[in-house]
């Protein structure tokens, strides 16, 4: 028998007989490790646990922790998910069901059956039957031929024909598990065993292929995990996001709207959302001033020609916004989907030599870009977001430098705003396929170099994933962990080698020589929509203070003491403490309540014994009384947390 | 002989004999006013001052400092000109020749001649003898065929032939004057003896009709005066103006630039222009948070749909950027032209009582709108601008208070830079012709009242102009007076009640009915580009610190000193002063000239004496040396410069 060569992600290699399977290997290392992996990568692909390797290749297992190790247990819980429904409601027909970011669906053509939130227990019931089998997941390969034998006579199902008439004969498999068989590419665990609590979500209408002319089937949206605490400890997540859901607070708290008439994806920025927005802006306009960017402006349109030289024309123009014509024939304009080629223009208008470089300019500049509608989500996918762009361009002896401090800016950044739970992914090329990155071999090399170790001497925690970079550069991405411990992925820092090329950007180095630039885009909170949607759950709406659209709320118990409160609010405003009045005829109960819906840090009650004592009862949102003090003590209560804490 | 009834501006009313001349009309008041005089409207029209008036009229006599004597000076100019050109180049055909805002010129077809700036003085010379003949304007109808043939016979000329094909018979008039005629609409001077001073400006090239495929024509610009010295002065202020030239100093200064791939009236804002206009931002911001204005950030698109709504499609849609197709079949969107429909669509997202009002949103929202490549200047016009806008929202009750408060926020704005000089147009409803305008009369009479009452309270300089007024609104127009005594119109208040309208805004009223409020456009700016552009020449670019890019460079007199330098640079910046080093290896004298042309306010020299008795060498732009001071000394003197001066 012939040997095989199995190489780890370590990059250690050990040789196997051919055939063996990736469990086998794992078990031949421990059986502790046998039994903590769920799945597996053979040659970067998600690929069986118990298919014989018959040629070198790398290995990676999966547990519960990796993507990857979450997508095969939820896809084969799909698988788990229409086998149950098969038991449940005979004659069904499956179409797909993919795993998704949190859990899995299954599209299916119930046919003359409903199914409605009443059905979900005992779905869930028979799942957890059917896992209880353990029945091993087997792929085999069938010919396209035995394949449709099987979905038009065995088991009638036109979705399933119509899939394997576009797949190639010789690529085919088909997934058994137990009595339920499936066409299905693989990449499943070990055995249904695994599965040991499942949750079905909801349902919800979908179109066969997502073409609204073809037939409507029915979509059941589940969740399943290894463990009971961890299904419950999610559904807890769930309540408690919903509870936070941005889209929801953002109406209570009057921080946007959107408008039909407007557009869809396009918020309104309402006076409190300002308020928060403009904070930030301030926040890191000062950060950003201290570390040597300068600012500039431009307009949110440019001639085509800007992004047919940019590249951005070619790769997005289809999709996105289309030309804006004007009254003069051949002219042609482009919404902004970024602000890089405006800025490569303002760079290219004037000479520079090495000494003024790093130039960073930095813009919170609007873009536009076209997304389906059905993919926009409150203001985490929008049309119309401001990012808080800069571009760097410097030498590529600064670049290393460069970028640490720009690392160091979003790390200010996220601890500023208690995010201080992330990792740092490295975008690098791919280590086989390599004609599809532009640039040379030595300014990859220096750039990748720069960004390993710009992380490495910062301590950064980060994940390395080959094949993620642009196809201009490689790239840092900052995934951030918000309070419910959900990922989000919000700063991006980018080098590039490409527009400084297609540009011409040139400086005049010590040589007198003309050189080529290199170019950082970063964009600490990626963009305000995105970041403010992200800080709104965070923190659930109850802002620090110096984010807080409305900071403190004075409340007079009777309006006798209108003036007194009056006096209080002035003095309030002379220390920039934007505060307001609750002057209604309302019982002081009934204000403080209002007053704690929107949130408003700090409630101040004024009563007779308050004038009297010329004092306030103050009152902390969430936390209730927290005493009397003079208007001063308040005052100097409130200033440190009035600026965002910086150290 | 019957009687006429003639009436003044004022009001009075004369009355006279039928066929009475405007001239004589003002002889009978006065001799003086006679002498005066250089030009009559009557009936509102421009008009000549010998012709027998006929029936009841209203007489308006015009005086060289109204907007309408100089135009007919200028268009009386206009003949004199061409007058000059066929005694010097016989048989020249000449084509239009209107007065403009300074000066006028006429359109000619040299045919084999050429004309180069060494004909102007003989141009000039023969404009001056022609004029000192005294030659009375004399306007004459003539019937369509009479005038036909004297183009065709006696004078032929082809441009003048096409004009007369497209005017109507019994409208035909020519007027003469010497042995000069022209096809002419009337509107002179009483004689050529009131042109005491010419000069040739320049000559272009100038399509027939402005169309491309006619015949091309040569365009010469003159401009003449009543007094020599009127003439001189205006030419120094030429020369002070080009010096000045906001392009000009724009690039020197580097405040912004341009550029063909972004497109033609689309400027790129460079650091140094940016704190410029953020330093204004700033200002009004603070100003208007002070007067209870919430801020609001809308997009730069809105559906087709939205603009539709708010009539500004139907008025401006065909002659403006086109509308924006998606990859969505049926979907458009425009660029904005304007914020009032974003502002609209967010006082509707929610329910207002009449205690609410008034809402006052402001943004500072960029628009764009498509202009003529031909009529594109600098940052004068542009197809994107910032505007300073804001929409007030409020109850009828209220207009004239916040009118009034607009006003005078309007002149704060206005004094902090120096712009005290200037009158307030209001534009009210044409007295006749009504059917323009929408809204009940009670609305018209109301909101007119309101203006009126406003400026007469605050005591502002205002000149009236019936017509003016916007279809949907009367308004008021603040038109200042620069450095150089140039008018320029910036801020604008208009009141609204259309869109209230066509948006169907509601608030609800003590009686707890829908009622709709009244809407009031507001941006003391205008636009940031065209208000900096004004500023840059107001100035000549010699910003007052608060708004000076860089207001204080330090200056080492040898590399010896640049630890010190850079300490006190520090200090600066500690102290929020916008400061930089110069490091170079120059000698102080070329470091001192080029800080001195890029105005910087304070220069801070820095040699051996001044590091060892701790002081600084302090020269301020413009005005030299003003001694030496410790830094503490120059840090309190510079303070109170920080701000714009408010009192």
């Amino acid at each position: 028998m012939s040997k095989i060569k199995i190489t780890f992600p370590d990059g250690a290699t050990r040789e196997y007989e051919s055939g063996t399977t990736a469990l086998e290997i794992a078990r031949s290392i421990s059986e502790g490790l046998a039994r903590a992996i769920i799945g597996v990568k053979i040659n970067g692909k998600l690929a069986e646990l118990n298919r014989p390797i018959e040629e070198d290749a790398a290995v990676e297992f999966l547990k519960w922790d990796d993507k990857a190790g979450k997508e095969a247990f939820w896809h084969s819980s799909a698988h788990l998910l229409a086998q149950a429904i098969e038991h449940l409601y005979p004659g069904v027909k499956l179409a797909i069901g993919p795993p998704i970011e949190a859990g899995f669906y299954y599209d299916i053509d119930f046919g003359d059956y409903s199914i409605s939130e009443k059905d979900f227990p005992r779905i869930e019931k028979k799942m957890k039957e059917l896992a209880s089998q353990k029945a091993e997941f087997q792929l085999k390969k069938v010919s396209k031929a035995e394949a449709l034998d099987y979905y038009t006579k065995k088991s009638p199902n036109p979705y399933k024909v119509e899939l394997i008439e576009n797949l190639e004969d010789g690529e085919i498999t088909f997934c058994e598990h137990s009595d339920f068989s499936d066409l299905c590419r693989g990449g499943h665990i070990r055995d249904t065993g695994l599965i040991k609590a499942v949750k079905i979500l909801s349902t919800a209408g979908a179109y066969w292929r997502g073409d609204e002319n073809r037939e409507q089937l029915t979509r059941i949206y589940g969740i399943s995990f290894p463990k009971q605490k961890m299904l419950e400890e999610y559904l807890q997540m769930l309540e408690e996001a919903k509870k936070r859901d941005h889209k929801k607070l953002g109406k209570e708290l009057k921080l946007f709207t959107f408008s039909n008439k407007v557009g869809a994806g396009l918020p309104l920025w309402l006076p409190r959302g300002f308020v928060v927005r403009e904070s930030l802006v301030r926040f890191l306009k000062r950060e950003q001033e201290a570390m040597g960017y300068d600012q500039v402006v431009t307009p949110h349109i440019g001639k085509k020609e800007l992004y047919v030289t940019s590249g951005h024309y070619a790769k997005y123009g289809k999709d996105s916004f289309q030309p804006i014509h004007t009254p003069n024939e051949g002219e042609e304009y482009l919404l902004k989907p970024m602000n890089c080629p405006h800025h490569c223009e303002i760079f290219r208008s004037q000479q520079w030599s090495y000494r003024d470089l790093p130039v960073r300019f930095a813009e919170f500049g609007t873009v536009y870009r076209y997304e389906q509608s059905g993919e926009l989500n409150g203001l985490t996918r929008v049309r119309g977001f401001t990012q808080d762009d800069a571009h760097i361009f410097c030498r590529p002896d600064q670049l290393k430098a460069e970028f640490k401090a720009v690392i160091g800016l979003t790390q200010k950044v996220l601890k500023v705003l208690g995010m201080e739970e992330f990792t740092a992914q490295i975008s690098l090329r791919d280590k086989e396929n390599r004609e599809k990155y532009i640039g040379s071999d030595e300014n990859w090399n220096k750039a990748e170099r720069a960004i390993i170790e710009a992380t490495e001497e910062l301590g950064l925690p980060t994940v390395t994933e080959y094949g993620e970079a642009a196809f201009y550069g490689p790239k840092l991405d900052f995934m951030i962990k918000d309070a419910l411990k959900r990922s989000w992925q919000l700063g991006t820092i980018q080098v590039d080698y490409n527009l400084p090329e297609r540009f011409e950007l040139e400086y005049i180095g010590t040589d007198n020589q003309k050189h080529r630039p290199v170019m950082i885009h970063r964009a600490p909170f990626g963009s305000l929509e995105r970041f403010i949607a992200v800080l709104i759950e965070h923190y659930a709406g109850n802002f620090p203070v110096w984010l807080a659209p409305e900071q403190v709320i004075v409340l007079p118990i009777s309006d006798k003491y209108a003036d007194y409160c009056q006096s209080i609010l002035n003095e309030l405003k002379n220390h920039e403490i934007r505060s307001t009045i609750d002057l209604r005829a309302e019982k002081i109960g009934r204000k403080i309540r209002d007053a704690e819906t929107m949130k408003i840090p700090y409630m101040l009650i004024i009563g007779e014994k308050e004038v009297e004592n010329d004092s306030l009862s103050v009152r902390q949102h969430g936390k209730g009384d927290i005493g009397k003090m003079s208007l001063n003590e308040f005052i100097e209560r409130i200033t440190p947390e009035l600026s965002p804490a910086i150290n």
